[in-house]
């Protein structure tokens, strides 16, 4: 597709797009080339997008993402504003376990995490606020895809399945054993299956009308995991989350499968 | 103005410009009411934005601000890249002090919080993420203002400074002998300032330059308020993210001038 063909609105979205957790500062021209728009409309665009602020010049010439854009995105319901109800339930989470804390929703296929608390000195884990990731794998992941409906997971499940270790499940079926697995605990764990010495445990974090919206996890290392310990643990932090967002449990809702 | 005269990026960005804290969620009339667009415009700029993920449309047909836009905004330099390093020693803040505890850079006149740690049961204060204050009422704004250039500071000072308390300095001597006093000791203290009841210690913090890039702050009931335990507490907080941002001290900087 060549710039011509391009309408106004693509062409301003196409310089947003050049920037990424690999390109967090551009120059114009590197602008132009990732955008694939010329350097003139580049500055012509680049132009209005800093003088409206969702974009800020450096002192050196290059452009990075700008301040008016963080505070629109403090108004998305999925991100900030959804991060901000969570983020005390995160904390409290975090003292109580002092591992990874993680918030994440789904967007199409895959998890975003918009909230991820490690401190200082918790081990590294490939995870950043942003980050994305491929549902199956992850414990956010299974504990969001094991909430939708039955005609989203038959099509995600049908595959193809991407392998992170040699623990990564990859078949239809052994993905759907644990779906039903997270849906009768109220808990998701994965074991090994994004890198090989972590294992994650998630929990479905519901909405006011009761739907699934985002899901909490802890990142620990496999070795010395103690999940009878961080299920519950995850599963409170889940559940005040949902209360936070107005959800109200259900009669059913005190057993296993409830969030 | 009217909408035949404004740009294409001009018109995308009024679409965006649409949502605020009072405008979360919007009507495609709505969109088209408050950017000044014609419904037509509005509904293909719309279309444009939510294909991209800028914007989201619920079942109701309403929209909000969509997470491609906080993906984006994760990569501000000066908005959550910051708020990510800053968060662990907000958190030893929080934790230290149990009060309100703010992370805010300068924009324009202006500063804005893009942290806020509060827990669930601190006292209310009127800010939240994104939310904007002058800069001489605040403690963060004081100790925004005291680091920046004497000119940008002599046309600060110069006024018109707006009062929002019977005890909010407005006279530009009076602000002036505040910032030589936050320079003095680094830390500023605002006391009633911004409502009648509140307290602020605010800190500068800097970064791998050794300029200020933001404050770190806590903000308090004035009636029981115990400054000099707050002062070292919060410094202490903004020297620590200042070296996680590649700061390091000079020689004078171990006195009270420092940040």
């Amino acid at each position: 597709m060549t710039a011509v063909t391009r309408s106004a609105p693509d062409r301003l979205l196409a310089v947003l797009a050049a920037f990424d957790h690999g390109h967090t500062a551009l120059s114009l021209s590197g602008i132009s080339r990732r955008a694939g728009l010329s350097l003139t409309t580049t500055h012509r665009l680049v132009g209005a997008l800093t003088s409206w602020g969702a974009l800020e010049r450096d002192a050196d010439g290059t452009y990075h993402v700008g301040l008016r854009l963080w505070e629109l995105a403090a108004l998305a319901p999925r991100g900030l504003a959804l991060r901000q109800v969570a983020l005390p339930y995160l904390e409290d989470l975090y003292e109580a376990t002092h591992e990874n804390v993680q918030l994440a929703v789904r967007d199409g296929a895959e998890v975003v995490y918009i909230e991820w608390l490690s401190g200082r000195s918790a081990v590294g884990v490939h995870i950043r606020v942003g980050a994305r990731w491929p549902l199956h794998a992850t414990g956010v992941g299974l504990a969001l895809l094991a909430h939708e409906t039955a005609g989203f997971q038959q099509d995600y499940c049908a595959g193809p399945l991407a392998s992170f270790t040699p623990y990564t499940v990859t078949d239809p079926a052994g993905l759907r054993r644990s779906l039903a697995e997270v849906r009768r605990t109220g808990a998701a764990v994965s074991r090994r299956q994004v890198t090989d010495d972590a294992l994650s445990v998630a929990a479905p974090v519901r909405g006011a009308s009761g739907q699934v919206v985002a899901a909490v996890s802890v990142v620990v290392p496999e070795a010395d995991a103690q999940v009878p310990v961080l299920v519950p643990a995850v599963r409170l932090a889940a559940r005040g989350i949902s209360r936070a967002l107005g959800w109200q449990p259900g009669p059913d809702d005190g057993t296993g499968g409830a969030a």
